[in-house]
């Protein structure tokens, strides 16, 4: 394959990330704000320009905002609010059954919005250009990976080796218009549908790439393999999916649809009497994606095979399932077919040196909108901890709950995939007696305890040095020990000082006010995905004399010279590097000033004066309301309590104002002294 | 001046826009979603990249939501929630007396927020690059205007002839750096504080101009004046602004502030006994700008000249107004000194062909962050109006109501500038005996009306062709002559159908929910600004047969080949290019469907099928509440009624839903037969 030049250099790098897609450009974007020396490389010759994956969670909405792009989302997406169940009535006549909410409410400041792939990769490739100088290398295949087993607890080793082929112009354009094509092929049309920021990119020629069909050799400290289904990097380490492939067949097709069913701009669930499923999923632009079941089992079908389908196979399909309403298209924008086992890796890394993430490890039907979520949330936990490791600043030891926390999330997808994917393909029962049918309440209870789990705000972390809570990680049955040296320097946090802030989920987000301007923010917005550990002080009632004096002794005890702050702060660097105080008191606005508060709850600086942006207040906006912040967290509003926050957002600890020496023994269990 | 080549081409423009700051932006892109043949040159050879104009309206935000960039303003913005008053207490010492909100609480879905001109200049070049091929061509002149007034009435003529002078580089520069200094010099600091997209733009070499050192002369059919208060335009045509200079200097520090003042990120007045008054605006970026006064009438003081006043006097004069508080700074981004008139012209037209807006008509005080307002505002009213007399749907009748409108607006402003200047400048009263101090109770009471005048919200447009409204134009005294041809012709339209639909004003916003997917939007969201007119018809409870028997006999009428929609459609152009129908009824959402309202409500295209974004719900939505829009309306939540809104969004009709005959008439006032 390629020019037999491999005199190409060696070089070196902390990590390499092999796979350009969600997963890889989530993992990219966490080095590109800690300044982490990382390539990312991809086979393919250019981003994804439509089709593919496209539901978006809440919990992904979130962690974009913490990058900063959730507004473009928002904005460009379908937002889905309702969906609609439709069935048979007695007659056999299909009718609407149901209309339930597509996002629980109140469960987070998103909803569930739809979007394709190719825009979600589209804001990744602009963050990282404004914040880094990492770029996507495309037509970039890895070829040998070596790894050196005996390095892979040297810090300041490069135990992976691998070596990258450049390819030329003529070999990435196979390799792109089978990305394009998905499982079958395109018809043609999706070029018309695109955003012109995406246009640009498409219409011009390919950077010329001066190091086309040569080779190269790179070291790497640490590597991660977002390569998909078929990932090369798996297949090196040898590792397997477990689990099996389905039986059926599912069309997708993305199309603006001409038709009187009325809730075509709803996501439907739509089970016929005896002509399969139909899922609708209305979409950007107009469009609306159709997930048709193509196989059934009635008597007199020959197995198809999936090559063979075609988008006109797949409209009759959604035609006699919709019937006695019409459908029918003139524009299609990308269509598919699939046939998908539900299957999860055994192992997520090799050593804590080399790791997998997304579709590499966990694979499983799509119709749920959840696979592009997880794969994002995989390097989402991933490599804040890899850059924390890399900047000197936590032991490796940390990394284990990559495994620890993903691989349960990873399990919990494929049985839910696996239990929706039953009752969505089966017939509806025709009535108590029909065991082979599906029953339609058993079906619209699984889609309402789904939508929970689809929101990705359920997720849970177990114990581990990094989440301050009882229980034993080894019970955790997620394939990986975190447990502790000894239980003497074990830390767990007081769950029950906010009954909702719960230790291992993420921090919930209600709005509060800045002191200093009087502006709302949703309590969310200020926590930026920038590296910082986040101790929150709920101050309470600071306008009673006792509780201030408590905020007094506790901010004293925090600027001690060897207190934890000062102690795992790099010298020289400002003293909200490594851990950014955030306070959040609940007397009224008016009655306090920010001087009020000891000096390192808003830090001076000799060029920019005092900090106004880390002291909020629970109170009364004249705009948008009152939060209720410290009601909804369950904060006792007069003395208040603290929490830590990892650099994800996941809550790791809570404590009392004066619990300073237990937040100190929980971040002594893996950091790093500096000072 | 430059080369005297003068064999440059002759040309021909449909509208020729002089100066590409806010109003000339403005105009710009109003033709760009038109699809209007213009140009826009300006003699500065980038555009601005800091200092300057910064407050935006709540109006102004609403505005640049209907072009789609408010988006990025709200989030780049520092907004501003509260105004603290700061005066002297019976000992001397300063103290806070009064905190009001900034923004009057439900007046609009936005609030004032402060962003500076460069950024605001850059949202509007990205949206122009987005939507047409309409550039800035910068470095060039105009050097002389010819105005054939004969041809003036010629539908078709070009009127209007102009020499440009492309100028080289060296030509350009030192014009470039007397813009970016304003009033004063700089201090050479301002350029580390800049957003990327900008600095890509300063840093690249000015595009080489091919033209560069020849002469052009072009014709046009319309001209606009936005060259600023030194207008080239205004001078060539010799009309005159009228006012007085002010006595009063002020100096501008935009800095990042060191200081124990607790109020520094609130908008502040601050007089002090003896020292001069100063304004807080905090804005973007951790910067805070002062506005200082300079001279005071106290004896001893010699007049300042404004060319000597530096940074480190405006510095001075606020230290001493905030004592005992301390003030300082490390970073300063801009600063500069004005003593400025309020004045407003004569004329804001010559013959409708030759328009002038922004600063060219109307100069003042920048303290109230009315300025750039104002004149974005003057365009965004008359560049629609233009617009459709081009492309042939109005006649040329409408363009007299720019003048009508926008003249007294000035008027008003103007007024307001001069009593808030002379409340801001005095020093404080004593006691009430005190007759040359400024009440304090007078000037808290100004502020607050100030703030309704300041949101923009409040624009009332008199009676015209295109407000149907009671009322005498002449009596308006704007200036201008927009009488009706007779009394026979003349439409009022039925303002007691909805009370807080005012005709003549801006279409307020509510929350309504779309019938077929059920998301919330509000109502100004829809109103976007693509040259549409809008029929609103508040449908009432159309789960009551009789009143969708009403809305059946209105969509029929609307539907009738020779209705007012056909007639004053193009052929073969799509049933909704020059009218919109939107429809928001208040039967509860799950009782009706898309497919009970008439087909003329949600039209039918043969590649797109239904047209879900047409019809809304008053209900209430999942997760954004209750918009309660026909309560907030003041429409019979029954038997609803029709609203006509222009192409920006103001009333120009009430009427029931049987008034078709009525909004005809309407139509036929201005409109032409095109079918």
């Amino acid at each position: 394959m390629g020019s037999l030049n491999t005199n190409g250099g060696l070089s070196s790098v902390d990590v390499l990330i092999v796979g350009a897609g969600p997963a890889g450009l989530m993992a990219a974007t966490w080095f590109a704000r800690y300044g982490v020396n990382a390539r990312i490389i991809d086979k393919r010759g250019t981003k994804i320009f439509n089709g593919q994956a496209d539901g978006l969670q809440c919990r992904t909405l979130e962690i974009f905002d913490s990058f900063g792009f959730a507004d473009r989302a928002w904005k460009e997406s379908n937002h889905m609010l309702e969906i609609c169940l439709w069935n048979p009535d007695e007659d056999g006549v299909l009718r609407r059954s149901d209309r339930i909410p597509d996002t629980i409410p109140g469960i987070s400041r998103f909803q569930q919005v739809v979007l394709h792939q190719g825009r979600i990769e589209r804001f990744f490739l602009d963050s990282l250009k404004e914040h880094s100088d990492i770029r996507i290398e495309r037509g970039v295949l890895p070829q040998k990976l070596t790894f050196n087993q005996a390095a892979s607890e040297d810090e300041d080793g490069y135990p992976i080796e691998v070596v990258l082929q450049h390819l030329t112009e003529y070999e990435i354009n196979p390799e792109q218009s089978k990305a394009t094509k998905g499982a079958a092929t395109s018809d043609g049309l999706y070029r018309s549908n695109m955003a012109a920021d995406d246009t640009e990119e498409l219409l011009s020629k390919a950077i010329a790439n001066s190091k086309a069909g040569s080779q190269e050799t790179v070291r790497a400290k640490y590597m991660i393999g977002c390569d998909g289904a078929h990932s090369w990097t798996r297949k090196q380490l040898g590792f397997e999916l477990e689990g099996e492939q389905t039986d059926y067949i599912w069309g997708v097709l993305d199309i603006i649809p001409i038709t009187d069913f009325p809730d075509i701009r709803m996501r439907c669930a739509i089970h016929s009497a005896s002509s399969g499923s139909v899922m609708v999923i209305p979409r950007e632009n107009k469009l609306v994606r159709l997930y048709i079941q193509m196989t059934t089992t009635e008597k007199g079908d020959l197995p198809l095979d999936r090559k063979n389908i075609t988008p006109q196979m797949i409209l009759k399909c959604a035609q006699k399932t919709l019937a006695p309403y019409k459908l029918d298209y003139k524009y299609c924008d990308w269509w598919t077919a699939y046939q998908i086992g539900q299957r999860v890796g055994s192992n997520f890394s090799k050593d804590e040196r080399i790791f997998l993430a997304g579709d590499a490890v966990h694979t499983h039907s799509p119709k749920a909108g959840q696979g592009m979520n997880v794969s994002m949330q995989d390097t989402f936990n991933l490599c804040w901890k890899i850059s924390s490791v890399l900047n000197g600043n936590s032991e490796r030891s940390i990394l284990k709950t990559y495994q620890s926390e993903r691989r349960k999330i990873a399990q919990d997808l494929i049985a839910f995939d696996h239990k929706f994917s039953r009752l969505f393909s089966g017939r509806p029962a025709k009535d108590v007696m029909d065991e082979a049918g599906i029953s339609m309440v058993e079906f619209k209870s699984a889609f309402e305890k789904g939508n929970m789990f689809a929101s990705g705000v359920a997720v849970d972390y177990g114990a581990s040095v990094i989440v301050a809570k009882a229980g034993n990680a080894a019970e955790q049955e997620d394939g990986n020990d975190v447990e502790f040296e000894s239980d003497a320097c074990r830390v767990v946090g007081k769950q029950d000082l906010a009954n909702n802030i719960k230790i291992g989920m993420r921090m919930p987000s209600f709005k509060v006010l800045n002191q200093s301007d009087a502006r709302p923010w949703h309590f969310q917005e200020i926590l930026r995905s920038n590296g910082k550990w986040r101790i929150v002080l709920f101050a309470g009632d600071v306008s009673k004399k006792e509780q201030m004096a408590r905020v007094q002794k506790l901010g004293k005890s925090l600027a001690e010279p060897n207190s934890f702050i000062n102690r795992f702060t790099p010298p020289g660097k400002p003293v909200d590097s490594v851990f950014e105080l955030l306070t959040v008191h609940s007397a009224p606005r008016a009655t306090t000033d920010l001087h009020d508060f000891p000096d390192i709850l808003h830090p001076f600086s000799e060029r920019d004066g005092w900090d106004y942006w880390k002291i909020y207040v629970d109170d009364e906006s004249y705009h948008e309301g009152h939060g209720r912040a410290y009601e909804h967290y369950g904060v006792d509003s007069k003395k208040g309590c603290m929490v830590i926050l990892r650099p994800d957002q996941y809550v790791s600890w809570l404590g009392n104002l004066e619990d300073v020496e237990n937040m100190d023994s929980f971040f002594s269990g893996f950091m790093k002294v500096r000072n």
